[in-house]
């Protein structure tokens, strides 16, 4: 019995390790490859891809769990961790016939070409067919993975465990009330700030440089990680010692490239912050994409857009770009970084108005999932939410329904991730600040270690030992909850807009 | 049966696309990995390397190899060749017990590090007993592949397949009937190059601008390749389509990283020039380690280090580094990195006095393997040959015995290739300038064209369809044979050294 857990651990760390060199076979794709090797790589991705199925859909370790099930009272909260999270993915694997897998497969890779030329070229009704297939496959993956489950809710289970859409659209209503009518005032205001000193030339070493002091600062540690420059920012590694963010740098605009390095490194402290000791079991890796995402969004937005940060770092950007800077004031600057804007795309979009797109997706997705929206429908579904959230239309689908490569790849029920991500920053920050009172003049001293220890100890290094649910129950003594995010973001931007 | 072929295709696919994963992770240790990561990588190099040899030991290929076996007759010369080959891996690999893999690669792990700590510390007796060890492995590793050959050929044939120790040492004989001597009278020769200006300041950026330059006119692609820098340059990659050289800069010396560059060029250009039809099949893959050589050779040193190369690009390389080559002209920079000096360490040793470190290398694991050197004699044995073949006795070991990696990771047979590839080289070289008699002043005016192109066609996209022994016989008319090097480096030597 006890050699049936020695067997499941040698059985986890084999799989965690095949699963590491994926990953850095995938940000070497992403980083470094060369364009002619694509057709060879997918390849090669494709055989690594098979060998790892073949690992977790072993019946020798089905039967291995089995055995183990007998015995669970035997083990301690970090084994039945790793039995349990093994169990699930087990199940969940061997629940999808072969050939479902292989068609998703398939339809993934050739649905992200026909979305990329769909999108170069506007035309959604190329991408529909897609769509409708993937709604298709994705609905009887759902049958066969979460027989118990909505199908929309089996998709969002896959990024966001434990959470149903019935929850999801309560809490974006709450967001909705307060936000589309912030929104609009702030629109309406004459005073506005002036950001124009945001525009210039900032050379990429000085970009690059800055960012490295950062995100260092910060305490990304570089002897277990690096960073590099892809199309867009992601991180990535394959261990808790070898964490890869990445950047890409606009020569004409330095503050979307060295907040996309502070989102990454908040990705990054959590990978590097797992528990070293359990690092190829399940038990060390981190929870859902809505906590990771919390984590990033916590660095960004709570830390880096707040006026302590801007206070501290101020001098340093001003010596990093002396012409360009001349005009502004700690104060601009803090305004400047924090304008609020609506405009067509997500991946741009600002503190306040970006729950607004993935509430818009969100309820397309749920339409889609329960048949109360058409594909065909969809860009004007979507103009007019626009329309209806941010008072504005796309003139494209380029810029409107064709706009993230999500939906090309069949990940439905990812986008609602981002905004719980904000939710959970916020409640986060707040409990922090309770235990932590000194957190706005540690960050203006730039004095960040005590932060990241407390996430270190709080969530990068818990695992999965509880689950999203329980973890911010632990730390926030309530659970999920909106109006911590919605009277930060009023409090906040009711003061820059001088709202009375 | 032509079935069996079909599996047989998919199996060595496979196994090449997953090897293919390897490389590049392997690349990616000695490039990108942080150095916290070492030991996690390890780990997932080890699970690789585990799913590869239970691939190429799958029962069920050696199942399909019998089958066809019994059907040679059907199959064309392409497929012929991919049977003999995966015929010839699985019964190597069969053939060694599981325990012997394991001990091999545990102390190939354990002889790296106790060889980096023994050259550190110049100490050969804490390096003794893992070559002890190593030599007693791989004579049982010998009798198990190859039990038809002695223990050291069965270690030649790994690197040189077909090429046998006695053969060997009739070559290495008259090599040394003619380098010795001139080696002696070139030391005594009152003339000797200015090599001065070599020495100075050179920018990195500058280098590396030089050396891309050079590498991209030879023929290289960088859209199929990379170029990086490492530790000691290499030449890696996973695929035609992804080939990847490395080099290292030394600011005060481009010579040694411009001429790395053109080697590792000659690796790649062989590696980009393979079959892409079977691109995943052994038919396409590179010939032993001493064709290999004989091309990364080729272009440093037949083509790189001649007069007419030295003419094409003396001005790009005045223009790089102005302040120091001033007073250089072609006709002094042609000489000054020719020049010829005996020193202790085999990869800084120039042209001429090459082959010595090899052969010095040769006679010692010929010894070892046959009884007639013991280990605990080598320092003593090494320090006598190079004081008879180059005339100077290394003052430590780590200068001597200890200055190779290769024995630590039980690479014996691996060193004679390197001068079997310079002897390649130069028939091949010779066999080209028949067919193409303007090669001379086409590398004067930078055409390497033809001159790749001749490789592509004659070499590269050979791939294994030929043994080395069939191909220098096609291309040169004649096997393996020195004299060509022989006459090569007396008639260059003689008159570089002024010599009657």
């Amino acid at each position: 019995m006890n050699n049936n857990y020695q067997n499941l651990v040698r059985w986890l760390e084999e799989i965690s390790r095949l699963n590491g060199v994926m990953s850095t076979i995938a940000w070497d794709q992403e980083v470094m490859m060369p364009a002619g090797a694509a057709d060879a790589r997918a390849k090669q991705i494709a055989a690594l891809a098979g060998v790892i199925h073949e690992r977790m859909t072993n019946p020798a370790l089905g039967e291995c769990l089995d055995e183990l099930h007998n015995h669970l009272g035997d083990f301690d909260a970090i084994a039945l961790c790793n039995i349990q999270e093994a169990r699930r993915d087990f199940d969940l694997m061997t629940r999808i016939p072969n050939q479902l897998v292989q068609a998703l497969a398939e339809l993934g890779s050739r649905g992200h070409t026909v979305w990329v030329r769909a999108r170069r070229e506007n035309k959604f009704s190329d991408f529909a067919p897609v769509l409708d297939e993937f709604l298709k496959l994705k609905k009887e993956w759902a049958a066969c993975a979460f027989p118990d489950l909505t199908t929309y809710d089996a998709n969002i289970d896959q990024f966001e465990r434990g959470t149903t859409a019935a929850e999801i659209a309560v809490i974006f209503e709450q967001l909705k009330d307060t936000l589309i009518p912030l929104i609009h005032e702030i629109k309406e205001q004459s005073y506005q700030p002036d950001t124009t000193f945001l525009h210039g030339h900032f050379p990429v070493e000085k970009q690059a440089a800055l960012a490295r002091k950062i995100s260092e600062n910060i305490g990304f540690q570089y002897d277990k990680g690096r960073m590099d420059v892809s199309v867009h920012p992601f991180c990535g590694g394959s261990h808790p010692t070898d964490v890869r963010i990445t950047t890409r740098y606009n020569e004409s605009d330095f503050v979307e490239s060295l907040y996309a390095v502070i989102h990454e490194t908040g990705h990054a402290l959590y990978e590097q912050g797992r528990m070293l000791e359990f690092g190829d079991l399940p038990v060390s890796e981190s929870l859902t994409m809505g906590i990771h995402e919390s984590q990033s969004l916590f660095w960004e937005r709570m830390i880096g857009q707040s006026r302590e940060f801007c206070t501290h770092y101020f001098a340093t950007i001003c010596e990093a770009f002396p012409g360009n800077l001349k005009r502004a004031t700690v104060d601009s600057f803090y305004q400047a970084i924090n304008a609020c804007a609506p405009g067509f795309i997500r991946v741009e979009a600002d503190e306040l108005t970006y729950p607004l797109h993935v509430i818009l997706r969100f309820e397309i997705e749920k339409g889609l999932f329960d048949g109360s929206v058409a594909v065909a429908d969809l860009p004007e579904v979507w103009n007019e939410k626009m329309d209806t959230y941010l008072g504005i239309k796309p003139p494209t689908d380029t810029l409107g329904v064709l706009q993230d490569s999500h939906w090309s790849s069949g990940a439905f029920g990812y986008f609602p991730s981002y905004t719980l991500g904000a939710i959970y920053a916020c409640q986060f920050y707040k409990a922090m600040q309770k235990e932590l009172p000194d957190t706005d003049k540690a960050i203006e001293s730039g004095n960040f270690k005590p932060i990241k220890d407390w996430l270190n100890e709080n969530i990068h290094s818990q695992g999965r030992r509880n689950s999203p649910q329980e973890l911010v129950l632990r730390i926030a003594g309530e659970p999920l909850n909106p109006q911590h995010l919605i009277d930060y973001l009023k409090t906040k931007y009711r003061a820059l807009y001088r709202l009375a």
